[in-house]
């Protein structure tokens, strides 16, 4: 859906730079104690919030944990709820896929079958991923007119399996049943415009039975969590700039891909290696996303302390951002992720922006409670790209 | 379109004051530094703040920079993207021209024309405005059976045309081509409805052109930015309150006519002239919108001292308002004006609630950052009216 936003983009040649700590927002060890963002010795980013406006973000609602999908779509400035991303789908930008619209996408795992078809076992004893990687290799010899097939492994058992073929319908049941002792499921369209695909999707599977017959323990495979590729205005259309990510992880650059930015190669996979891609790219962007993915790793983990270092990772390598005079600078996340959860929480994620027109706060802190006394409020993740445009001038006036 | 908060409406004797500092929201001029509301000294000011609750209003939506039109209609609690204000219409309103619904207004200008009819100079080399004085007094001879047309100088080349016909479609292309050596446009209908009215706007020009024959410079005529007068639900209706307007700008006064308030005649052009009909006018209506349009000027021109001053010269005369012991006093701003961005800007505004049972900060400040940390956030203009209508006890309980 066009944003209202979109009638007031102005051409400008101003940076804006979007850095999402994934998982950022966090919570303390025990009560009245600090943070890992708190806790984290930071001082380039506290010299930064003393400069910047400060506040929190609300993923997509008050109260509701967010993936990371609809997180970042959301500090994207799309509205989540509007641009889902199914299972499927995200599978297979995860693996670095480049959907296409129209891709219709599945999680795929390889199970064992009895001699009858009889499920012994749905993740066929998690096999190890080198030998997966020669099934998948199987699974790519089938060819059915008409219709292209994907398939990429993921790990073990599990890979992405994507069928391309214009106009069909991707509202189709999974074919695992959940439990051994019967056999898989027929895949079944659930509207009449999905026929088409699960004749297609079962022809797959029955073909898939027979290149694997000699196989053992993964003789068959069954698929679910079956998405069309969903289709979002781009960041150039929506914001008017050429964007750029730089992120390691599939799933991050497949969402940023759908977004309609520009996925640079990272020679490496370290942050500095990230930080290096930026400055080589630097002139020839206008917008820049930066994914750390670490931050959310320690925090699901349970690992404070390792998160706490994983900021500071951060904090240190700042000063190579900041050097490159970015008009705009937003560091947030796409969600909380504390340690002391092991999960992603619901939490309201710290959020800087940093603009030499930004009315700072003046707090030489950047941290949740800082945050929640910040003068940007707790406000919708949406709300942080129209926040950034207008901070980097690139918006319009509303009305004379 | 009706709001919600119609149905609440209770009667009452209670009175409201909302006071428009225009351009009230600033910068400061260092990181750090104090803006300009913050560096004034405002002893009035900051002894009613501490009574007051604060917070900071967002004109229309995060990131966008609003025009004064749309900045007042949301603090008239309008919402501006139903109510749009055409540029014709606001160019009409702004000479205090009462506009009536199905009024087609348009921004218009003499221009030089060679013989021939080639624009020459697009602005009759901005003649002076007593010169022109003459000439709009000419163009308001001409006479088109079945149709009304008014004719208002603005300044200079610039002035304001009116057609009053029942039932005419506005979506009309302008005249003017914005470059020289071409002849003006013909105005074009932009839907079927429309094309009457670009019929008679063709004809007042080509009559516009016979009159003006013979005068140097300024011998034909541009016409642009047509609109249809907007009709916006009456502030007795949507608050139930007998409004009056103190203004001393066209814009302002047109805004506030277009809403159904009262505009009182001031008698002078000082903020003390506008307190003055003020107390006069205190027992005949139960809400006031007072405009004060120095603020926005110096945040305009950049001249921060002077924006300094003007926000003195209110706190110097707010004592008189406060002497009238009104039930609820509102001072905000309908869009910030940092002297040194010289312009509109999309940063929240400061915002002030005073009432007997408001729930008071109890802060001896208004400035941005004592307004940031204020017990009512940062909340869409939209909802300073029904605050203010609460405060003042004039809405019923929603349900049992």
């Amino acid at each position: 859906m066009k944003s209202f936003y979109q009638d007031l983009i102005r051409k400008n040649s101003t940076k804006i730079v979007l850095v999402i700590l994934d998982g950022l927002g966090g919570l303390p060890r025990f009560p009245g104690g600090k943070t890992e963002l708190e806790q984290a010795h930071t001082p380039n980013l506290d010299e930064l919030a003393e400069r910047s406006s400060l506040g929190l973000t609300v993923p997509l609602a008050p109260g509701v944990t967010v993936g990371s999908g609809p997180g970042h779509l959301a500090i994207f400035g799309y509205d989540p709820l509007e641009n889902a991303i199914g299972r499927g789908a995200l599978e297979a930008l995860g693996v670095d896929f480049a959907l296409r619209p129209d891709d219709i996408a599945a999680r795929g795992n390889f199970c064992t079958l009895d001699k009858d078809g009889t499920i012994l076992d749905r993740r066929a004893g998690r096999l190890a991923s080198e030998k997966s990687a020669r099934l998948v290799e199987r699974l790519r010899e089938i060819e059915i007119p008409g219709v292209e097939f994907f398939v990429e492994l993921v790990k073990e058992h599990r890979f992405a399996f994507v069928m391309r073929k214009a106009g069909l319908g991707a509202k189709l049941s999974s074919s695992d049943p959940l439990i051994t002792g019967v056999p898989p499921l027929a895949v079944r369209a659930l509207d009449d415009d999905s026929k088409q695909a699960a004749e297609l999707v079962n022809a797959f599977i029955a073909r898939a039975r027979q290149v694997l017959e000699d196989e053992q323990p993964a003789n068959g495979i069954m698929l679910r969590g079956f998405a069309l590729t969903p289709v979002i205005p781009s960041f150039k259309e929506r914001f008017g700039v050429n964007a750029a990510a730089i992120a390691v992880n599939g799933m991050y650059r497949g969402v940023a891909r759908l977004a309609g930015m520009q996925v640079l190669d990272v020679n490496g996979i370290s942050l500095a290696d990230e930080f290096t891609t930026l400055e080589a790219a630097w002139d020839a962007f206008d917008f820049f996303y930066l994914h750390f993915k670490k931050t959310d790793t320690c925090g699901e983990a349970g690992d404070f302390d390792g998160k706490v270092r994983a900021i500071e990772e951060f904090d240190l390598l700042l000063p190579r951002l900041l050097a490159l005079n970015p008009d705009v600078v937003v560091i947030g996340g796409d969600h909380s992720s504390p340690a002391v959860m092991k999960s992603h929480s619901w939490h309201p994620v710290p959020l800087l922006l940093y603009a030499a027109n930004c009315r700072s706060d003046g707090r030489r802190e950047f941290g949740e409670r800082a945050c929640a006394a910040g003068s940007l409020g707790a406000i919708p993740a949406m709300q942080v790209m129209p926040l950034a445009m207008a901070h980097a001038d690139r918006f319009e006036k509303f009305g004379a």
